[in-house]
């Protein structure tokens, strides 16, 4: 017995392919979860390991800023950044420069996470990426880089 | 004064644009963020907008597939779902096909709503790519199609 195509008179996939932004949506989900199964065995998920990305790659990041570079909501990035905090990988400190800020910093046991992770990650958006060549994938790169980086909001 | 840096010693926004996984997941939720704020005025956010798309323009899907085509867990599925029917918007309908399986249906004030918000929703993602012309926005729509179409979870 053939598999129930549940009474659909088309393909799904042809109303997500249609919309720009749901195919961003999908895409990124998609890709999330395979990030999310690589990085099982280092304890860490697509959003732990952004943060941890930023905060490995900039000496000191406040909450507020990780919040904008990564589009996600303040309650969320502290809830995030106390789950890295109580791995051991980052730590929140006192900005020197300014009492009011603290910033979110790595630990040396967060930036060898990273490096570990980071390799699992690159091995997962390469299967995500899987259909398109690398002329293809540095095309895609630099037209998400110009939308990510010329946001109005 | 100016705007406090947070101590950083480079712009977060490197760590990101160097990371075509992060560029994917931050373009999605800058997207995702925009088409909420534009569905406030039809009571949907960019999730139960994409269900509500998904079912007006198939005749009946399951939620296995609603979950597999928005690479969503189905447990989120199921909750959006029950939103969208509490709105009067979809409904469950058994598969006379299959009596095992249930179908999610638009109603007609869920078409309705789905085209007024259709037309919302296309303006925001309009000022998500406003760094894209037609034709960098015609590319994205390509690739993003081919990862998505090719994926092989």
């Amino acid at each position: 017995m053939s598999e129930t195509t549940g009474g659909t008179v088309e393909d799904p996939a042809t109303a997500v392919v249609g919309d720009t932004g749901l195919m961003l949506s999908v895409a990124a989900a998609a890709a999330g979860r395979n990030v999310n199964v690589a990085l099982e065995t280092v304890a860490l998920r697509a959003r732990t390991f952004s943060i941890l990305e930023l905060v490995a790659c900039v000496d000191g990041i406040n909450q507020r800023r990780l919040a904008d570079t990564l589009q996600l909501n303040p309650s969320q990035i502290v809830a995030l950044v106390d789950d890295l905090v109580g791995e051991g990988l980052v730590e929140r400190r006192p900005d020197e420069t300014d009492r009011r800020n603290r910033l979110v910093c790595a630990t040396e046991k967060g930036r060898i996470r990273y490096a570990e992770a980071r390799a699992l990650a690159d091995a997962a958006l390469d299967r995500t990426l899987a259909s398109l060549d690398a002329a293809e994938r540095a095309t895609l790169h630099a037209l998400l880089r110009r939308v990510v980086t010329n946001r109005s909001d």
